[in-house]
Parts: C-alpha cells; structure tokens; sequence
C-alpha cells in the first residue's frame, strides 16, 4: 500500500508506485495496466493468436500464474502444465496452489512427473550428474516444455519471465560478453525445427513488483518461497543491484532492456545448427540430448547401486 | 595493510590484496606489478614509444601523479600539464601538490590558467553557459589537453583513467545503448586530424585500489578530495555498484573491460567527420567548437553585464 496517496485514474488508494511510468494505481486500474501492457506486447511481438492452442508452464509463482490468468482473462486459448521437478516441500506445496488455481477458473491443468520420468528427483539427479542443480532443473523443465506442448498439439509455450528475470539473465551475458547467448535471448523463441514449439515470454517488460502486485489484486495464492535451491543464484544477486540502479534512476530496468532488443541486430545472427536426438527424436546441439543423457546416466548409476 | 599476511613473493607485509590476480604484494612488490603491468599496456596498445614527447595531464590525484611516476621510472620522456579550473581551495591544492610532485623529481610542469583564458572560472562558466560543471568541465580539460600538446611539440597525451573510470564510462553507455560512444571508447585514441594528438591511457588495467596503493607506497603525497562539484556523478554511483560486483566476483571489472575490448568491433566504427573550428582552427564536429562558444558566451555576457 501506498500510504495515503491515491490512484493516477480514480478517487480510490494507490496499492502500487510506479516511477519508471510515473503512475501510482489503485487495485482495479493496476489490473487494466497489466493486461493491456501483456497484449500490447502480444500484438507487437506476435507472440500468439487467440487461435494458438497456448500451453502456459507453471511453477505456483505469481509469474506463471499471473500470466496465466491474464491471458485468460484476455480470451486466449490456454491449459497449463506443471512440472513436477521432486523438490520436497517445495514442490508439493507448488503443485497443490497450481491445481486450486486451475480449479477456481475451470482451467485444465497438466502434470510430468519429473522423478516417475527419470526415476529420482531433480536435486538427486543433479548430484548423481555433477551438474549444479538449478542448470540441470533449467535443462529439464525446457525439455518438458517443449516436448509436451509437441506431443499434445498446442502451438505456443508461455513462460512466466519477467523484465527483472529477462535483465539479469542479460545482464550476466552482456557483462560477461557472451555474444552467442546474446544473439538468442528474446521475446519470441521461433520453431526454428519442426520439433520445436514457439516460446514466448509475455511479462517481459512487467517488473517482479508489478507481477507481485497483480497476483494479490486478483487474489491469486501463490507460492512466495523461492525454489530451497535457489538461493545464493548468481541472477538473485543481478537481481538485487539492477533493483539498486532502478531505485536510483527509475526506468533504468525498461531502457535497459528496450535498448538491447532495440540494438540486438548488433550481436548477429545465431547459427546454432539443431540435429534430433538419437534417442527421443527432440531438438539437440548433440548426437544425444542432455534430457537423455542424464536419464542414462542415472538408470546406469542406479544398476551399479543395486548389483 | 592486510592484517598479519605477508607478500605473495618475499617475506615482507602485504600492503594490497589483489583477489583479481590471487596475489597479496608488499609496497616493493607493488611498484614493479604496477610498472610492468603499465609497460605492458604500453607495448601492447602500442600507446608510446621511447621516442615520444609525452605530455602528462595532471589533475593532482593518485592517478594522474601515479601515472607520471610510473612512465617517468620506466625512462619516457614526460611533461606536465595542469589545467587550472579556477574552483577556488580544490584548484589551489591542487596545483601545489602537482608543483612539489615536479619539483621533487625534476620534472617540468606547464600550467593553463582557465580563469585567465576564458575570464571566469569553470563553474561559473558553466553557469553562464546553463550546462552541468562535469560537462563543461570535461570539455575544457580535452580542448586544452589537445591544444597545448600540439603546439607546444608533443607527439603523446597521456591521463590518468583507471580501470575504474573506464568500467564506469563502459557501463553508462552500455546499459543505454550508446553504440555511438561505445565505438569511440579506447585506450588510444588516435590522431585521426592534423590538429588531433594521441590521446592514450596506460592505467586502464589498473583498478582505483591499485592505483591508490601505488600511490601511497611511492610516498605521492596526492589530492585526497575528490572534486566538490563531482558528488553525486552518476559515474560515482555506477562506481559503487561495481565495486559491488567486483566484491561478489572478483575479477568482474577485469572481465568487464576485456571482454568490451575484444567484442568491441560488433559496436562498428565511428564515423564523426571533424571540421576546422572557424575560430580557433582546432578539431570540432561543429563549425564553431563548443569552447569557442563558450568562450563567446562569456564575453557576451559579461558585455551585457558591464553595459
């Protein structure tokens, strides 16, 4: 709550300050804010039609359900899929607020079962791996994303990233001059292989304040912790200075990112060659995508563990 | 002094802890790293020759005076220059320290008098102009750098920036997306008009902290306060958020500038076309130069002010 100062639009009180737009809203004409915001983004990046079958990935955050109930709300096409990564409490708390969610709007929500499809959990398999977890978990939940969405006949895969997520995976690239992941981070991921469903990313010029001030406008319950793994992420420590240069000049997050996709011609073309996997027949740089190879990996250790 | 450890290379007290370079050195120690490491910026950007006339711009800080230091032990033929902003007790001091840095090693020190060449100090100049002191500041400094070298027979300008000033300047124009300055950005500039000298800085591989360390160790009894007018530069604050970064991941401002150097080309060149200042014949992307202007200004005003 803003203390004691009113909405930019009406006579009720502000619940959030906006300087880089310099709007204060109250609850309902935040609502309105967002959902143009995410169409006018929609419309200009073509990122979906309401003829697209859309499979929103959810996780229990306010992102992936905010996103998910403002595009049902703007009439679009939609059922989620949770992906079950196995991480305890976390994730069992996770999926029950995505199915109440589904619930309480009659949406259809699906489910991979992430230990039941490789036979542990996310961590254990990172462990058993030697890979840090969060990378092995982003290689899974891209995997299943695309994969499902394929295999189940929808058109475009939303994910819940906002402008705070988008800026700090820019900026570890940028600060880091690492030209091909430059060249690929984008609004709209085409289907650049017949395997390969569109991606799109409609929050990406909403900020993680703006996202969390939807959520609990519209009621949304969400899971506030972050991921139990999640913690000491080099993104969550981009994320904390990007937030001390946007509290010292308001816009810096949007000018930011508007500049990068403005001059993101700059970085050139991306020229990663896609072969299909050997063994699942999805997307791969490799003879064997890594989804398969930690799968492989893990039934072989699991053998060695129980001879 | 880092408390009780001892130099990475003899028995002596560590005075610097350089996590970037895993290395702890002693005030001995220190010298040589930062001769050499000069040295080898020197040969590498080919930034002089021992042949060279080099005019050293000096503010009276650690950098400029280090900086002196270092090319007057490595046996470069160097000159002072001391540009005089007229900004009242900060110039005065200013200007004793570089005269005893000079007169204790011999060196020979030139002075321009700003007051005296456009008849009001910098800050009241920019005043009068309605432009930021930091501007008109900088403008001055690189017209009279640039002048004063040229006719007065030096092949060489040489200033003080640290790595620091460069990340600073490197992050304000990268994260707004200033291909234009971005492109211009260099450890040489080059003499690309007749009435242009070399402008080269051999301590961008050095951080703040070296650069003071060095400083101290060589006894420079150098100016302590920053400017008056510079609190609050925003070059201040994006120093302070990466030392941050640097804190976080040592090696950050290294990687940073590095990483800007080698990718620099994707940026393409610049392509300002210089014209002859009409009235003093020195470089300018205008027909009159912003200092001629200025100057005109000036005496405009202070016209309107006697009538």
């Amino acid at each position: 709550m803003v203390m004691g100062l009113k909405c930019s639009f009406c006579e009720r009180k502000a619940i959030i300050n906006m300087r880089e737009h310099r709007l204060m809203l109250c609850e309902k004409h935040l609502i309105d804010f967002m959902r143009k915001r995410v169409e006018k983004t929609i419309i200009k990046y073509k990122l979906m039609t309401k003829n697209d079958n859309i499979l929103v990935a959810v996780s229990g955050g306010k992102d992936s359900l905010g996103v998910w109930d403002i595009l049902n709300a703007l009439g679009y096409h939609t059922e989620g899929l949770y992906i079950n990564l196995g991480i305890d409490k976390y994730s069992r708390i996770s999926k029950e607020k995505v199915e109440r969610f589904a619930a309480s709007r009659g949406l259809t929500v699906h489910e991979v079962d992430i230990p039941k499809a490789i036979g542990t959990s996310t961590p254990m398999a990172a462990k058993a791996w030697k890979r840090s977890i969060c990378s092995v978990c982003g290689m899974i939940k891209r995997y299943w994303m695309n994969r499902y969405a394929k295999e189940n006949g929808f058109t475009v895969v939303v994910t819940g990233h906002n402008l705070d997520d988008e800026i700090a995976t820019l900026f570890g690239n940028n600060t880091t001059w690492q030209i091909d992941y430059l060249q690929r981070q984008s609004i709209v991921l085409p289907e650049t292989h017949k395997k390969l469903v569109k991606k799109v990313k409609p929050l990406a010029f909403i900020t993680e304040k703006e996202s969390a001030a939807y959520a609990i406008a519209r009621g949304i319950d969400y899971v506030y912790e972050e991921c139990p793994y999640a913690k000491g992420a080099t993104s969550v420590e981009f994320k904390y200075i990007l937030n001390l240069l946007e509290n010292r000049f308001p816009g810096f997050k949007l000018r930011y990112y508007n500049g990068f996709l403005k001059n993101k011609k700059i970085f050139g073309d991306s020229h990663v060659k896609l072969n299909e996997c050997q063994v699942c027949g999805f997307p791969t740089t490799l003879d064997t995508c890594n989804y398969c190879r930690l799968k492989k990996h893990i039934s072989q250790t699991a053998k060695s563990l129980t001879i």
